[in-house]
């Protein structure tokens, strides 16, 4: 049988909790539900009834009872997939989930392979590939940031967009390849000024959404920050005391507990992850010896740095401190945050005289804190959120989180490269019409529109079963 | 506001996953869901859905589109707990369930504790105490012995057969104190041939109820097994090799990966726990010294004794050391096993000479095995549940797992044991009318007929968020 004509399964939630849900997906999901589950109300055929109906009743194997359960009815066009579909909500035990998944797969269905529900769903055209690869980022989403890209790729304003320049440049073709057709009488169909305005407009937006990527990346996946100091200034106080905050604002909402990522603190929807911190969380003040080396690699994988003086540290040393970083991360868009810490040993007038002679410059942070008495942190969580965000983040874009559409955008770019030098160098139109089909297949590669084995194989691999 | 009528909120699903849901359940819940809810079919209105209906549409908190959902509305009383009720199923990103949290909560519901929908199942008339008690058991089952005790228990089957007898004895209860209304007249309203023979049933089937216990405890908890033996003789060869089998049965469905406890396996639906094996498992035939005191701990924890000799051992140490672990069990029903292993060294003839020189008291199991080749593996399983099931397992007993119900059985029959003699001996119908209420008192307890905030407390407490 073609995989895509048989019937799978799989839970669909988590380890743990009180409810669990196993989804079964495909021609025989009611048929084969019906051979299992005995409604309260006998009277009930699981395959007369409507979509979105909820049913209750048991999971029987012949006379013993495996759980009373809810069972939902999806149907075509109507469900996740695409498909005919049903969702059993079962007591979270392991042993009836696998009683209830061995029940189906003895009754015809087949354990569905990672991403496998989703795939369905694409190939039925419930979504298009970008918008599926949306969902796995929605549901490993952890911050607001993350999550309104995700939620904006998986409701299909990216994949519009990428569709509308697609049909575009498809008419464009098709009309430089008709004047291919009539060749040697040297008609015109497509309008070359028309045309080139549209190669432009095409790839300076593809340019932009190539050149999003790596804010994207950072949103996605956390901006790494960089903790660095000479022993003793603090380091391990501050770390302690930003994600001791941190952890007192997310345990408000009981039974969301944080993910084991222990150095990671959350900042206008915003995730910092703190780089190497190993060693530095345990103890206070440990005497900590880091060498040039070790710094450099922290500060090689930073966005932000952070330099942790003492005030009671000459502003001449600071400076020099400073400096050395300045030289490390010159011609990067890396940025410095100066933390001068301790303020709690000494009085103000030592806060504006090392305030004066401290050396800052352009986009260097200058911020007095006391890690230890927790005054200033505020302020240096603005900062934070100052240099990534305010600068780098205009909300309305569309932003490219995923390397796939990076790396297509870039042949996108480089291909109407081609066509627009072509264009004015007076090429011929055969060569011109390849390169737009390759910008063509490109986006068409991003929104599923041309796909191939490897790429929806790469795709869907990573997703969880279940899903 | 009164607990009860205010509108409870919790995630009901595991961390991880693709789907979660959250449960809400109130009075005011299709009030609150319809706050924050946007159906795709704008037309309709939540608050006007049937129960059992199931709405796809977005959760929002003002324009900002949270997630696409799937939501359930159940209305009273057909749902779990009774009242009016919504399940929202999201995606299963940590972020979002935060998030619609949040907004529940801000529209006026509260966080559930834990337990809080099952006790409200309970005090709405949807199960009675122990029903609600099996709820729990049936989410930690991981075994077919603990799951088929758990959900008989869901069921009623228990608690219908208690809630008969303290009918019974209700009735008489009633006709003794008619009794002594009339105290002068001596009328015997209850007929004391009758009385007797009701209380004597009562009472054998508590003790029986009561008798289950321990095995009832063992088949929820896990059968314990020592093995024992001297160093070299293959014990951690041994539990490799039943380990190694059971995850490789085990990890055939996927999805279902076994719980992180490791030294368990499961025969028959029963579950055997290897006591103590801490530095048994990481090599293969380490040299371990183990103490006598040692020695006697574990097997006094154990209720199943491997233990292991070697095929070349003499038969006269064979015997004496299974001999001294006979005098350590004498008076329980401790099982022992006793495993010459290392067959694949010896000859067939050898094996034949031992098992005649090998001394075996009555209940006692002698098996050959080989650890390294995995020989005999099968035989000593069957053993293994020989030694519990078939001997102590009538399958269609109801058998008490919960501390709380024995507890309470242990005192109805202590109860009625007083009103048996008390019948016999003439006492005063006062007397034995006061004990009657005592076992009438118990047998309510286990249903929940009779309950104080301190019961439902610790029973509700253990409980996990969101059942």
């Amino acid at each position: 049988m073609v995989r895509s004509e048989q019937t799978i399964c799989a839970p669909a939630t988590g380890i743990g909790g009180a409810i669990a849900i196993i989804r079964i997906s495909g021609t025989q999901s009611l048929n084969i539900c019906e051979k299992i589950f005995y409604p309260l109300d006998k009277t009930v055929k699981l395959i007369d009834q409507k979509g979105y109906t909820v049913l209750f009743g048991d999971i029987r194997s012949d006379d013993e009872v495996i759980d009373e359960v809810l069972l939902t009815v999806f149907r075509v066009p109507h469900s996740y997939s695409g498909e005919n579909s049903v969702e059993i909500s079962c007591h979270a035990s392991q042993y009836i989930i696998r009683r209830i998944l061995e029940l189906l797969i003895n009754n015809g269905a087949v354990t569905a392979s990672p991403g496998e529900f989703t795939q369905r769903a694409f190939f039925n055209g419930k979504m298009d590939l970008s918008q599926a690869e949306a969902v796995a980022d929605i549901i490993a989403s952890k911050t607001s940031a993350s999550h309104k890209i995700a939620i904006n790729q998986m409701r299909g304003g990216f994949s519009s967009e990428i569709s509308n320049l697609r049909h575009e440049l498809l008419n464009f073709a098709s009309l430089i390849e008709l004047e291919l057709d009539f060749g040697e009488e040297d008609i015109e169909f497509a309008d070359r000024k028309e045309l080139k305005a549209i190669i432009t407009r095409v790839k300076e937006l593809t340019d932009k959404l190539a050149g999003s990527f790596r804010l994207g990346n950072v949103l996605k996946n956390g901006i790494p920050v960089a903790i660095v100091g000479k022993p003793n200034s603090g380091k391990s106080t501050l770390l302690n005391a930003l994600l001791m905050e941190e952890r007192a604002i997310v345990s408000e909402i009981p039974g969301t507990t944080r993910d084991t990522i222990e150095d990671t603190i959350v900042i206008d929807g915003i995730e910092y992850r703190f780089i190497d911190t190993a060693g530095l969380r345990e103890t206070s003040d440990v005497i900590e010896v880091m060498g040039i080396k070790k710094t450099h690699e922290k500060i090689t994988q930073a966005s932000v740095i952070l330099l942790i003086d003492e005030i009671s540290d000459p502003a001449e040393s600071i400076n020099k401190r400073a400096q050395s970083i300045r030289e490390m991360i010159k011609g990067s868009d890396k940025r410095l945050i100066i933390l001068i810490n301790k303020t709690d040993t000494a009085s103000a007038n030592r806060q504006s005289q090392l305030a004066e002679e401290i050396i800052l410059e352009e986009k260097d942070i200058l911020l007095f804190i006391s890690a230890k008495v927790k005054t200033g942190l505020d302020e240096l969580r603005s900062g934070l959120s100052e240099v990534v965000v305010k600068e780098r983040l205009s909300s309305d874009d569309i932003i490219i989180t995923n390397i796939r559409h990076y790396e297509a955008m870039v042949r996108v770019s480089e291909s109407l490269g081609r066509v627009k030098s072509g264009l004015e160098d007076q090429i011929p139109e055969d060569l011109i019409a390849i390169d737009i089909r390759q910008a063509i297949h490109y986006l068409g590669i991003i929104t599923g529109e041309i796909t191939t084995d490897e790429i929806l194989g790469n795709i869907f691999r990573n997703f969880c079963i279940g899903k």
